[in-house]
């Protein structure tokens, strides 16, 4: 896990003194159901207030594109992907929403929030 | 009823010490009407906080079919599935919305919210 | 008027410990502007959080035809059957939203809400 | 039904040598179920191409207001308006759509077509 | 099959000289499907031109309701239904879209049109 | 100025014990641009809490067409109207949000609140 | 009527040789009811091809606006703006759709189209 | 290819003398761009009329699964389904649309059409 | 304009005997208005029916944004990159629109077609 | 930068003594990528509480295209225009939204809010 959250990609932000925020919609994660192996599909939506870096999004693209073939639930893979940001970019707060597609006519979105301490 | 309830299965939340949610759309909802025999349809939003367990999605659906033939009020089978997902789950928090089809130019939804003690 | 209010029937509320809420859309409403005779339209969405009562969604459908030829202004019609309501059922809270169609233009909506002294 | 007929108005089209369409949209319909007593709801479109009368826009919301306490199947409503513009207006084209609001969890709309032998 | 077809209740058209269109929208079709035991979903879009006789409207809801426990095949149930409509009707036109609710990611909508010989 | 307030006629809010609220949408607002003479366009809503009189529907619609050949800035015209409501209802609070029409690619909103001291 | 007609200024079609279409969308039109003295409202579609000249799109809107204060019909102001622009054109084809906004719950659209004689 | 292909499963079309249509849509298509090594995403659009045979959807799903780690042009792709279908099923007509999401601001749609010769 | 049209770049179409059709929507194309030196925005869709070569995304992206800061009328601009597409690819059938933003409340469409003679 | 900055003129708040608010929404922002060279394009909702100066939208609309062909981070833009309309217009509070346009299937949002000290 570690080797893929090193391919994340930051520069530096020029208006650490201000709290503004990032939003970034991602329509096109897919991974794979680590029960079933069918495929699955989500929508990420990444909200983050930075502190010191900002994440690169042609880095982030090619993150998010590395879980295509892994198999892995839905609260697991989101529950990851904000541990990562959160190692790379020690950010102010960061919220992530995968909604993912309908699988039996059911639909799921995991939403999970980070703070730092202050 | 306890019956029913023993066919929800869960599995184990790998991330209890984080606050996060999770919204389950289930569009597909019917039962049949006491009064008139007639079938009702429903979308359900379920959301919910885990603490130590989370809800299988297959198992929800086939508790959800359940549901298909039998003859239960708006307001009780929307209580009822609260109750049984409180029972199995015992999460932080849970809401479940129903909104039903329209009957008779009218429509109805029911929202019922439980949180644990703290 | 308490005549028509006695059409409303309810039925007991089997979850009277746990605070939920009912939303009704009912947007077939019709009355007749007292001014000019014309019909007005509206849709009307109550949302209440019931104490030991519900009502009855065929009776309430009576009672809300029941204005159907009656000479009454939007805001006297809105209020009244807020009272009417909170007399039968007496809720928790209630609120209804009634959005009449635009006339010469123009589009009105009156929202009376009402809480239950604790 | 000739004396409803008869309240609606026209004027005379000034371009009768052109043919050109006027579309003309009545979302406030209501007539009487005459089978239940219940009220239905229609949106009516009424699309022509006028010959030597147009309709007046005030006659015919009176002409159609006149239906609302009246018992009329939808198939027949809609035929009868046709009919009642045919008379008074003897377009060259017209084509009413009836689209009645659901009942039962059905909705139904009517079509109907007339055109002027030429 | 044909026990089912008799449930189907149809009146008089009034003007049978006149070639006007029925449109029924029945968004509360479900079945079962035959080699799951999955309960299948669909929106039923029946549009017909009558000829002598109209299909009456509670008489349809019950018989779209009586294959609520079926085990039958999208394209199938589709046939049939066409097949009943014609043989109770014998409408000069008539068509049925059945869209079915997405499995496994895919959605199917089956079309089914007939035409009386003249 | 105080003219044109004077058009505006009221009526006695029969439920002055209770807090509630009346939206008005009004979609045909035009006035001119006191700068090119170009004509504006905007969709007026307005939303209040009556106090002891409610603004006469009618009146208002009038009240609102006198701009139509003023030239007056965006930020002004929404200032003034809440000022002549204000002065004429005395209302418990009162907000106005008028959206303009795009000019030059760029759409202006100027939302007014006023609240009665208590 | 001629005068104004004369306002309009028009373009060489640069390739005069290509049947292709124009459309123009000009959802500020508004005059006043000759009837009434009500302002009227309406969204203007216009759709030609171009024989040897376009219309200037800046003299066109000042066209438009000229019909600000005058007293006219719907149907006599599509026509009239359709033969204008033949006048000044003289197109392959055009259309016209005029569609107003809703006066008494109703709301007409006026569709006009002229094509050159070969 | 022909592997691909024989995955495919069919099943017998029990109203081959009736001219009908089967849509299926299937929003999650993904396949690899062979130049950039990137993801690509489609929604596939399949209409057609069958002749003996119609396609199975679950053996269908597997087959367009099949394309996820394969590189292959937007063009090619789409009329490779259609043979692959076309060889299966023989259908009267078959079209497929292929809507890829957007590369570079930049949307590309393939739409192939295939019909049986007569 | 010739240096221009040179950068597009072209792949054999693979399917040649077969009438399909690719369809491009660019929502990112800006120029510059010749007459007041403003920015003007439009959304391109190109729809074509290749003959033997298809035209490669990349260089159509870059070409598209060359017009950047040229001056250039809406009608001549869409007429030329139809000109320059069909110089390139000379495809069965060509077809652009191009949708302008609106300008003083105005808004434009082109739309050009082009098919080869046979 | 402060040239830039001093393009933006500014008028005189009559309202000086009243917190109300202004949105402009800009849809056809566009910069250049300082990485690829390639055109970014976004739409940016600026909202702000003016104390003693409004902006004016002709002078805002020119700087905000002096940006067309400079080479500037997402981020670094949107900060910018924020420390711009800060320093001329002082204004109690300002937020700026700027949603950029999808890029390699991710779409980016900067939200910056400012507030005077009181």
């Amino acid at each position: 896990m570690s080797e893929r959250r090193d391919t994340l990609e930051t520069f530096e932000n020029k208006y650490p003194d201000r709290d503004y925020q990032i939003e970034i919609v991602a329509p096109e994660f897919t991974s794979v159901c680590p029960k079933t192996g069918q495929p699955d599909f989500a929508t990420l939506t990444i909200t983050y207030v930075p502190a010191e870096r900002c994440v690169e999004l042609k880095s982030l693209k090619f993150y998010l594109q590395s879980f295509r073939n892994d198999g892995i639930f839905y609260e697991n893979v989101t529950n990851q992907i904000v541990d990562d940001l959160v190692a790379i970019l020690q950010p102010r707060r960061i919220k992530i929403a995968a909604a993912f597609s309908p699988r039996g006519g059911i639909t799921e979105t995991v939403t999970v929030e980070h703070a730092a301490e202050r």
